[in-house]
């Protein structure tokens, strides 16, 4: 299969994970949670779990209620992320923002309802077949810490202190990124490794991997937020002008920003490089790389 | 020990983890985390959590993960509660609110941060030690389905909705608080009952007794918007008058509240009455149906 019929193969796997996650229902309340889960997006973080997996010899139907739990709690950092008190967006993935449809009140409790379900669905009977408790604590124990204080939390603190005028340097920036995005990503692939019953340093040359598409994601993130268009991003563009945020563009300048995120796509190759099979996630970092949107 | 230097002796017990639970900082977002654990409250699930461990004939040190874990969450649903989409408080446990204080983005990311810590604080190393893997994963399910969208959430989301015109019912408001009240109550002795490895049938007794003093705590509650004072309280009151939310009070009218309270606590009473050593547990339930404030 072409790396294009994978990444489609692997999410709807996810897709429909994920519409079970979430019961249907008349309520606003699960409403809410769906319409921001169903919102999609490329799925980036549950892919990796199941394919990091499946490098790992294992079969990924062990790893995809880690997979989804991941995909919740990032949908839920989503909604925050966007409401009035944080940045006050009213689009993403190409559609009104989820307090914009159904209220902050709402928004708010959905956010609440897709972090506690996260945990449920790792705690569920049907993953208690797949994976032993012992797995299930330890990757109960990366869903927190990636989601936690030490994790999205401080990233968004930091970020909300990213304000022009502040003496932010790439040190600080690379930090606040690391907070922000690397450390789900990481999360993503220890993940795998713990369903796929890794060894030591087959997940740590996976955290490095998923550290060096972490950061390269997000210098793609602050390039096509000068170059890219609203239309192909499905979210407001030059936010980060509008707000004052300080991104790598500004600090590097966009022809030694692109030349960063090719370093970096090499470097995520480079540790890979033990493995078997691992083309698909190779293949991954030049996607995510070199993606317009 | 009397009953007061028992719930003292616990309070204090609670309080010197929780202080761990959260490290201090010069960092914002810490000081808002400590700010409303440290606010206080009676720490009533936690100490549930305890006695129900000990009245089992369990060390309370194995349930202390459990018990803080609760009351993080218990904290972080507060903050919640009070934020202006919600219901707007600027006044909980006599001081002003954590949104207040600390501004809305950092109170949002606070909450964030103190629900991850409940799970971080059951995943730690240190209760590996005092748990095994399969009473952890046990002990997590109780707090995600307790703060899940079966819980806290939908608890809240049907609060949101209880507006005078709408015909809300004695059967609507029961529901309404089993999910905001009784759920954390129930979770409080369900973790005490994990911790001590309790029977089904012991576990199912104390989860009568705390559904009957979770109704009780919130028609109390109710009585106490009337009757109260600001001053006693240390939250806002008439806050439910004010915005028009139906109360026991309103629908069953001030004596007969009063009446249905004291009946409950015989019923919770009732539920212990299988046990030795229940002493504090039922003083527990008198303490909760007679509180002033």
């Amino acid at each position: 299969m072409s790396f294009n019929d994978l990444m489609a193969a692997y999410a709807e796997k996810i897709n429909l994970y994920l519409d079970k996650c979430v019961p249907d229902s008349d309520r606003n309340i699960e409403k809410a949670m769906r319409y921001s889960v169903a919102a999609g997006g490329k799925r980036i973080r549950p892919i990796l779990t199941l394919a990091s997996c499946e490098m790992l010899g294992a079969d990924s139907n062990r790893a995809i209620g880690f997979a989804c739990a991941l995909e919740l709690i990032h949908t839920y950092s989503l909604i925050y992320d966007d409401l009035p008190c944080m940045d006050n967006d009213v689009l993403r993935r190409g559609k009104p923002t989820n307090h914009v449809v159904f209220g902050e009140d709402i928004a708010l409790m959905a956010g609440m309802g897709l972090y506690a379900r996260a945990f449920e669905v790792v705690l569920s009977e049907e993953n208690a077949v797949k994976l032993s408790d012992a797995q299930r604590v330890a990757g109960m124990r990366v869903l927190a810490d990636a989601s936690g204080l030490n994790g999205i939390v401080l990233g968004q603190v930091l970020d909300i202190d990213n304000v022009a005028g502040k003496n932010i340097g790439i040190e600080d920036l690379n930090r606040i990124h690391n907070l922000k995005t690397s450390a789900m990503l990481e999360a993503a692939v220890k993940l795998g490794c713990i369903a796929a019953q890794a060894t030591d340093t087959q997940t740590s040359a996976l955290v490095q991997y998923a550290k060096a598409i972490g950061l390269a994601f997000q210098i793609r993130d602050d390039i096509l937020d000068v170059i890219g268009t609203s239309e192909n991003m499905g979210k407001s563009i030059g936010k980060d002008k509008e707000s004052k945020k300080i991104t790598f563009v500004d600090l590097l300048g966009l022809s030694a920003a692109q030349e960063k995120v090719a370093e970096l796509t090499v470097q995520a190759k480079q540790a890979l490089s033990s493995f078997e099979n691992n083309t698909f996630l190779s293949q991954m970092a030049d996607f995510l790389c070199g993606r317009t949107c």
